[in-house]
């Protein structure tokens, strides 16, 4: 077994400072640990072993409120963020676990919905629910779910180098546009509200994408693109530009204002699409083979270079700083 | 590898019908997955491919109450249950992963020092901290934390035949003599407040009585022994029939009426010693090497019969169903 202790870091963001204040001590423990642990702390799941693993909390009024989606929907969606960080390094699923607190009456009315929900995410990867734990709470209906996989080979976030293209599969934005409607009091566009209820984890994807040998890096989007090439650029010391007229913002997200499209594709979160880096012109030759695979689309967004941060590319060709981040649950909101 | 789906049965109580439906849809999953699942869901941990998994949820009013511990002491006793989980299992710890959902304010002030106590809990039975993910919430301050261990040859819950005797380590009720004497609104004794504050996993004793070979099926006591009992009985097709006289009762909690001490022995929850069932006579071989290398009493509560259920002996050897259950979250409380 190789040893593999990777020194991962985050992009900018009040929520990750603290992260990364937890994680620091660890070092000397993971090397303390030794030849098993191939994947520390910091990456989008802790490799040991050959076993991905990844939690994903989601929090009533946080993550989803109970007016937008049916129990079976809070459950799915759930357990396909967590299950979307196996596919951010090409992990095969094997199950997942759920600890779920609510209210007493929750737990008759809403929870064995909720579980049914988690169960057709699992079912829909060839995963099993493997178990978990319930309690009662004072507090919000609450889920943390558990997503367990075999990664031999894991795709991390760090070995993005310069010169490599960036890319995305599928379209940005959209469960962010269902959120921004029923902000606004109104019933989001079906195909908004599907982006946001019913993401599909990019398993297969991954892993063909990975079987090619051409991914060097890899994220899944849950924070947003900004943050999530933020993320990626941190962890491989490299910057990212963007190329703003290549952003595939979601048909749902696209209505509007231009501008507040493309923001809605950078900066909103939780499409649970991948991101990936690879050599120049490598993509090219697959994609559209990828794109019959999967009936979904994939699209260079920006390339790879000296530095660090993400960068803008207008349509004029002007490099800007990309000021926007995803979703910080500890700073400001920016969607 | 042995293809081992145990179908697992949980004692009475309105929890575990609802963990029951959750997991009796899952048998036709496991049994699709085939051989890498070794324990499915309904035990102490799952097993995959020999990891051990097992997740605990502490949520602040339900769990614990900020004002009776220190940050650091809600961490490590959120990972200790966890932990304790690897423990009955005899699985040897690799890591945790931690979900952590609290408000903004304490995400700064406390989460800190909660992760702290978290990392201490791994570091003392040699695992580390592997990642987790951290949320903003508007509910009640809550972990959720994940133990990960190796168990080539997990101990199981089912394994206890009738003629087997069954032992507990350690002293009963002291963690739930803390909690009385806080809900009265007096100070707990120290020896209370220590049990409830930092259990210790009981890792090491776990893999010293299993590399004996001795152990025909286990369950850590996290829902008191009335309860934890009842799992094992049911899990193991048998009776269980606990002595009263011998229930090892915390000091902490035998002040006070002999019966409100028994009581505490017996459903107070959250002892986090183990309980096993070994053949008879063959503990006593290895009970003094066993105080010896571990400062720990380890003593015979009952016994294995055929039938079902937890029934109690009393001094003049009457034996009469245990009404006792262990904490439930969604039913009756008798602590």
């Amino acid at each position: 077994m190789t040893r593999r202790i990777e020194s991962i870091r985050l992009g900018p963001g009040p929520e990750f400072d603290l992260i990364r204040q937890f994680l620091a001590r660890d070092k000397e423990a993971a090397s303390r640990l030794g030849d098993a642990v191939q994947v520390g702390p910091g990456d989008d799941c802790a490799v040991v072993d050959g076993i991905a693993l990844s939690t994903d909390l989601s929090i009533e009024g946080i993550h989803f409120r109970r007016e937008w989606l049916q129990p079976e929907e809070i459950g799915y969606r759930a357990a396909a963020a967590a299950l979307s960080d196996l596919a951010a390094v090409a992990a095969r699923p094997v199950g997942i676990l759920c600890s779920l607190a609510c209210a007493g009456d929750d737990a008759v009315a809403i929870a064995p919905r909720v579980m049914d929900g988690l169960r057709s995410a699992a079912d829909g990867v060839g995963a099993m629910l493997l178990g978990g734990d319930l309690a009662r709470s004072p507090g919000p209906l609450m889920l943390d779910v558990v997503a367990v996989g075999r990664a031999d080979s894991p795709i991390l976030r760090s070995g993005a180098r310069p010169g490599d293209a960036l890319w995305v599969t599928g379209e940005l934005g959209g469960s962010a546009a269902a959120v921004l409607a029923w902000q606004r009091g109104a019933s989001p566009a079906d195909a908004a509200r599907q982006a946001f209820a019913r993401p599909r984890p990019r398993i297969r994807e991954a892993l063909w994408l990975a079987e090619r040998g051409l991914v060097h890096a890899m994220i899944d989007l849950s924070d947003g693109l900004a943050g999530d090439a933020g993320h990626l650029a941190a962890a491989s010391g490299v910057r990212v530009v963007l190329d703003a007229a290549a952003i595939p913002v979601h048909p749902a997200a696209a209505h509007g204002p231009e501008r507040a499209g493309l923001r809605l594709g950078l900066a909103g979160g939780e499409d649970y699409e991948l991101c990936f880096a690879a050599a120049e012109g490598a993509v090219e030759a697959v994609a559209d083979e990828f794109r019959a695979a999967f009936g979904l689309s994939i699209t260079r967004v920006g390339g790879v270079e000296e530095g660090s941060g993400v960068w803008i590319r207008d349509a004029e060709g002007r490099v800007a700083p990309l000021e926007l981040h995803g979703y910080q649950h500890f700073g400001e909101e920016t969607v």
